[in-house]
């Protein structure tokens, strides 16, 4: 499918990013940064989060609703944890900023634990899991998001899709990224069954009533997400729970708004009527791994449990088994050297950020 | 259905697990702590993990294969962080030393991680948790087991049931006490189902040729349970990643035997072929709340959160939504009233025990 779609440089693309972000005053190495964490998501393939989202970024700023030049900085500290205000900047500029702070704690006491509040929507989970391999370590990444999942038995939208991600170094091999929302299905998938007019397999959605249903439509008009596990007896507990977990570590620990009460990341999204805190959260981690093992060890037993695993019997009719990540890495492999593929309604927006700020967008 | 089973006031069981210890010479200390972590399971109502498994540890302990008197050691430290080697000891003993550790280092340097390698299956994942929380904090907790579980694909058992506990303290409310195996479902159902000659729910297990079925003798036979999410298209991909977290946090890092290679926790299962390391691996953490926020500000948040969650609109015909650990809680307040209830075949085991040791079983 991608090759009827047109491919755009990702430089190029970075570039324009990066730019839009300048010409709102974010100054130039957060908006390097910002278009970074875009760019990384459309070379792995994770096209909901890159410069799709771009069109969102740019309403929220031009409306003013997010702070272009925040003062990120700890409100409370105690050795290798702490608190972070992201003073409503772009989450892609306090996420990176609130992991370098976890990466530095790391340096200095063998691991590092931020709770961020203040702050708005990051970007991919595992850029930030990505970033602590550089420095040798094992990072951590979750996020709360606004609501659209309802918690195992409830008929309502209550907690984000909020993702976790870690990842793993190896010697010879790409590393191991985990990388996964904590709902059965992202929500762009219900979209792209609505486009389609194709219906969803059971247990991706309630709807308005807290009915399973298959058509997407009744998710869109008020219905819900379900969690990773769906039902009771799929294990649907267990993905609330780890949602619950997410929710609490980013957003009651650090003082942001949690649950349903996180803020909206689009214009078009409803606001909701409380608020319990200050902007949304996240939360990261990292861990030195030479302070467990040495880090050559390490990363040849994960060298060796990617072999193990690969070599797994595979099912008759299926794939071989997967490591975490392999589906991004192949992805990445190509798009660095063949662009990025974007859909018409992707270029309309970015055309459209174009016209509005007289930034050339590459044609 | 626990009416018409005989029950036994905990004290009396706890007591006798201990007892038991100490006639392999475990010491005292070690001793009281084991039989503590094997009563809560039973008070909690994990009925798999109590006393049912005492016969377990007592046929390890007669062979030798377990270290009655280890020297639980850290064997590589950087502040925050460690690896802690059990000397081969029962995870009932190395499991909360390793705890402590995290927890200690938690006092020193706002948070403490550990992971631990040379250890044996450490009863369930939430005692850990439970026990931060008694020093105001969130307390972590994972560790790996037996093979029993295909990754997304596979056709064989590869991972252990894996599961990842976190708690976290309300100040009116009991804990939100999250406790999840990150297979779809846990073993022991598959052999409920077994005895009761049932199907079980499609999604739960494949067969030995890595089909679906719902015939739990499929599974018994050479076949494996699914990770929780069951398939691609439900977020299988997840679970398997999950899993993959916690066998690499508890085992690669800490120089255990991952995967495959873990060590059974029974006489009658297979030993590997292989070993890559020492014994299986836990991993604990613990992080002190008063770094991030005052103790009593976040246990008002949590409480907050709890009202919130359980006044969720509730799906038709089903419960209301339920906070992690609630029906731990409920099952808990019953049984320190009215004792714990064993089925026959848990009765004649301690009563095989009782009478090989001498050690008096209560009628």
């Amino acid at each position: 499918m991608n090759d009827e779609l047109k491919k755009y440089p990702q430089e190029a693309l970075r570039d324009f990013s990066m730019r839009v972000f300048q010409y709102f005053a974010v100054p130039e190495k957060d908006a390097s940064i910002a278009a970074a964490v875009l760019s990384l998501s459309d070379l792995r393939g994770i096209d909901s989060h890159g410069v799709a989202r771009l069109h969102t970024y740019f309403d929220m700023l031009s409306m003013k609703r997010i702070n272009p030049r925040p003062n990120v900085k700890i409100i409370r500290e105690r050795k290798s944890i702490c608190t972070v205000d992201g003073d409503n900047g772009l989450g892609l500029v306090v996420g990176p900023a609130a992991n370098d702070i976890a990466m530095d704690k790391a340096s200095q006491f063998g691991s590092g634990w931020v709770s961020v509040c203040n702050t708005n929507h990051y970007g991919i989970a595992s850029y930030y899991s990505l970033e602590a391999l550089k420095r040798d370590m094992i990072g951590w990444s979750m996020t709360t998001s606004t609501k659209l999942v309802a918690p195992l038995w409830g008929a309502e939208r209550m907690l984000g899709t909020n993702p976790i991600s870690i990842a793993f170094p190896g010697l010879k091999n790409l590393p191991i990224v985990i990388d996964l929302a904590t709902s059965a299905a992202a929500y762009g998938k219900i979209e792209i069954a609505k486009r389609k007019g194709k219906p969803v397999p059971k247990g991706w959605i309630l709807d308005q009533h807290g009915e399973m249903s298959t058509n997407p439509d009744d998710m869109i008009n008020g219905g819900a997400l379900l969690p990773l596990g769906s039902e009771r007896e799929l294990g649907g507990h267990k993905g609330y729970a780890l949602s619950a977990m997410v929710d609490i570590l980013s957003a009651v620990l650090s003082g942001a708004n949690w649950g349903p009460f996180a803020p909206p990341f689009a214009l078009r999204q409803e606001v909701p009527k409380r608020s319990v805190g200050k902007g949304i959260g996240h939360f990261f981690g990292a861990m030195e791994i030479e302070g467990f093992m040495d880090v050559t060890e390490f990363k040849k037993r994960i060298d060796e449990w990617i072999e193990v695993f690969r070599n797994t019997k595979p099912v008759k009719d299926q794939p071989a088994v997967l490591i975490p990540g392999d589906p991004e890495h192949t992805e990445e492999a190509i798009r660095r050297k063949e662009g990025i593929p974007l859909i018409q309604p992707v270029i309309d927006d970015l055309k459209d950020i174009s016209k509005q700020t007289g930034i050339p967008f590459p044609d």
